[in-house]
């Protein structure tokens, strides 16, 4: 008999100067629970009870107490000071835990217990670009380390100062518009604008910019909340429409630094033939190459009123991956929103966006689409009316070759509700001793069942474990996947061993080692195998010409030098 | 009255071992002639009579001979024929002279006056990746320059050998497939394989890969029968279908090249998020870093049944500017084919694609489009049938809304007919002492008008020039501009001075040095002053981390170091 118990999700925002207050995802007052048939679910896989909801555990709700004492000189501190303000400078424990934590679990593990670690001795908010070519010069000089901060959802612990020094925040300051070009459609930012701000400028252009029409960035990763325009380059990020739009890196029409050896800013021509180009070479260094402050990008016409959506159901995995291999190769044009999701992740998205119980559910068993068997496409075509009309007719056409039945655009209404809201329930999982966390990876086409059944085999050889499996950015050449895994009661440390598995077993089953993440000190002890040791060489040659000191993001990011 | 003379164009292939046999254009025994209208039209420009086209001049029928001795030590000639056999290393005259040559004209109007330089003391046609890796780890130990000679179609200077050493010829053995993958769309080849070969095996995969349709490569220059998928990458080139397909750049999955430090070889994941990408690094490095050997490209379903051509007529340039740039950025999808003509160049087009004098012209001339006034759009789309349908619907609607008069498809398949044929004139220009050149750059829309109208300004400054000028790389953000010029009974030195003028005025009005033809000798000794000193040295901690003693393609490439 099913109950009616609900767990009291945790429905506060969390107390001021509290570890929760750092680690909690998105805003402080927002809240997305497990629904019902999600709590039903994992006491089911967990082989929990209701009483297992009644008390939470390490809810960490402590003020923020950092006992590491602040290793730089006050006399760097005062210069700090004279450069951008007192009020720009912090010192203090909370803003040194703050500006060293992004979004990755075991951060926000260890912050429950109150386990502080790798932080900055001081917390800088530059206002301006002089700012921080003065800082990095000093810094250089001072053989002071600089940690840039962004929008701080790093899941790659990529905010840590193993080595302190400074946590450089951008968002706090450097988040302007520096000019709008409309004939070229291509707007500069400063690289701490963060992803909302961004788009609602762009979306407003005729009040924001003077502009003769709306446009959009066309960049939405599930952290658009909480991430900066900056960070989206530095990290090579893409974003839920990324195959009509692009990943970021496809947006970067050209960039500013400020290095340890100075400025450099490159050129803003659509294409050249100038020799290998710099622009590309910048995008992706996260952090280690010196600050991004500037940044022009492509924007697109915002035409919400042409997008078309659409969902599908497949048999089986094997027939979504054809279809959507199909789609990507067809040459009709591509959706913006484009996702497969495997049977489990199916089955819980069944749950998740109101499908379970629907009649679409009855419809589905009734034409022999079994849970744990089927998978769901989710899509959206955009662009020119026609043009997007199209794809959708077309994707429906290849889908139904493939045996897939129709489900209307309801399930993407329900999904792009929620789009940026489902992080919010990991605190809710977590007070609870269940662990959910993602790891995602590149693959061709040829390796994705390789990739897929590899990862798989290994979570799911875990005993009591969720691993759900989406691919949701698409190309020609093949698709990243997308790995949840849900675990429960692991203390971090075999947490952490798990999780290590997992970046293994990706990376021998044929995938990159991130699609879109970033690398950050999570992966670099991997890079090297991973890229070859000649491909290593290339990137510790640039980074020893922009930072030959190695003061920028020192300690292990991206695998340049040890933690 | 109009006379009926008609100049003896060439007609005979050059004599074997002539310098003419090196500096024409093409296929030995293919021509394309002036027509009588653009006779006319040069008569009338140079204020020429029949007679000066009774006599023709330079026209290199004579033997090669190559003064410069051989200083490469006899003990290395024999090491290399030790490696790639007697047949494949050549230090006769002919060879020498032959693999130092591109198609600039300078280097063709020396060759009609026998002016040899900067010839390689041997010439070797390496048979396999091991016979590149033996070599250029030899070449490195002794210092000896090695120069990168792909389809020997360079319009930059770049396949001379000012330091000597050994000319390195891809084409001849480097010409193979090494795997296809139908299931990620990629073939791996040979960097020495020719466009019309790489073409013709993927067009028949059926038949040449055992695949199970056919492909398209979706790269076509101008220099296509006579340029490699090698040179296509390593000088950043772009096809005349790149708006749709990509440039070169855009079509590469992955790469593996043999340099003075070792083998380097990037992964051929879709999408990575892996650090800065050694793959975008290591290409438009024109052989400074090392040998291009192998190249993974995307491929494309071959589906010309679907295209769909058009071709509009515009009051003037303004307008055709306006509505391309309209096209681009209103996400329909982009046609292939896309060009835009400005007034010099379409009364040219119109006499050359055989619309002047019918029935389109009188159309014309009645609905008010003024000669020298008037802009030709011709465009293909691809793709799909439907998504190219919709394309040419959108097109000739942005176009209508420009005030263009529709042409139909005729002007496309006379341009398409000939696409490769036009730079077969030059010759017969040449020989009555007409010089035609071209230069081009890539531009953003709001640089577009001020690029045009300098450059055209400097060349029409002189007395008794044509200057043609079309845009047909497309972009969101801008163009590219391509320049010919056409002027009379300059000496070589007066030639080079006015040429090297053009390329300052494409630099200081705010054009890009180069949008696909590379950088090489030519545009060398600006790049540092185009890209500015931090872009610059960043290419070259690259170059001598790849090539610390400076031995890949010395002496000016890329101003990476003097000639």
């Amino acid at each position: 008999m099913a109950s009616n118990f609900e767990p009291q999700w945790t429905e506060d925002a969390p107390v001021k100067g509290s570890f929760r207050s750092i680690f909690k995802w998105g805003a402080p007052d927002q809240f997305k629970h497990p629904n019902k048939r999600l709590f039903a679910m994992l006491k089911d896989v967990f082989q929990l009870t209701d009483d297992d909801f009644k008390k939470k555990q390490d809810e960490g709700h402590e003020a923020v107490v950092c006992k590491h004492p602040i290793k730089l000189d006050q006399k760097h501190i005062d210069w700090f000071i004279d450069v951008v303000g007192k009020n720009n400078v912090n010192t203090d424990d909370y803003s040194r835990v703050k500006y060293a934590y992004g979004k990755t679990l075991e951060e926000a593990l260890n912050l429950r217990s109150g386990i502080v670690k790798n932080v900055p001795d001081a917390v800088i908010h530059p206002t301006c670009k002089a700012d921080i070519k003065h800082i990095v010069e000093y810094c250089h000089t001072e053989k002071i380390p600089v940690t840039v901060y962004g929008g701080g959802s790093s899941v790659t612990l990529g905010l840590q100062c193993p080595r302190g020094g400074i946590s450089l925040v951008m968002q706090t300051h450097m988040n302007r518009v520096i000019s709008f070009n409309e004939t070229n459609q291509t707007i500069t930012v400063e690289a701490g604008m963060m992803g909302p701000e961004y788009e609602r400028i762009l979306n407003n252009a005729p009040d924001t910019l003077n502009g003769s029409r709306k446009y959009t960035g066309g960049h939405f990763p599930q952290s658009f909340e909480y991430s900066s325009v900056g960070g989206w380059i530095v990290t090579l990020g893409s974003g839920q429409q990324s195959s009509y739009y692009g990943d970021a890196c496809d947006l970067v029409v050209s960039q500013e630094y400020v290095t340890p050896v100075g400025e450099i800013k490159t050129l803003d021509f659509p294409a050249t033939a100038t020799g290998p180009k710099v622009n590309d070479i910048m995008k992706g260094n996260e952090g280690t190459f010196g600050v991004l402050v500037h940044v022009t990008l492509k924007v697109f016409r915002y035409m919400p009123e042409n997008s078309q959506s659409f969902a599908f159901i497949f048999p089986n995995w094997e027939s979504a991956v054809n279809a959507t291999r199909e789609i990507t190769q067809s040459e009709f044009g591509m959706p913006s929103v484009f996702r497969i999701s495997d049977p489990e992740e199916t089955d819980v998205g069944l749950k998740l966006y109101g499908i379970e119980g629907s009649v679409f559910d009855t419809l589905m068993r009734v034409r022999g689409f079994q849970p744990m068997q089927r998978c769901l496409l989710i899509g959206q075509a955009d662009g020119e009316r026609d043009f997007a009309i199209n794809v959708k007719k077309k994707v429906k056409k290849v889908c139904s070759e493939h045996k897939a039945m129709y489900l209307t655009g309801y399930p993407v209404t329900q999904w792009s509700h929620g789009r940026y809201m489902d992080p919010y329930m990991r605190e809710d999982l977590n007070d609870y001793g269940i662990l959910i966390d993602t790891l995602e990876s590149g693959v061709t086409w040829d390796r994705l069942h390789d990739l897929h059944q590899g990862v798989r085999a290994y979570i799911k050889g875990y005993p009591q474990t969720v691993c759900m499996t989406h691919a949701s950015h698409f190309y020609s050449q093949g698709t990243n996947l997308y790995f949840i895994f849900i675990v429960k009661n692991k203390d971090i440390q075999s947490f952490i061993e798990f999780h290590r598995g997992v970046i293994k077993q990706i990376e021998q089953n044929g995938g990159s080692l991130s699609h879109h993440h970033g690398v950050g000190r999570l992966m670099g002890p991997l890079m090297e195998k991973h890229l070859g040791k000649s491909q290593m060489d290339v990137i510790r040659t640039l980074k020893k010409h922009f930072d030959p000191k190695n003061i920028m993001n020192p300690a292990g990011t991206m695998g340049l030098d040890e933690i």
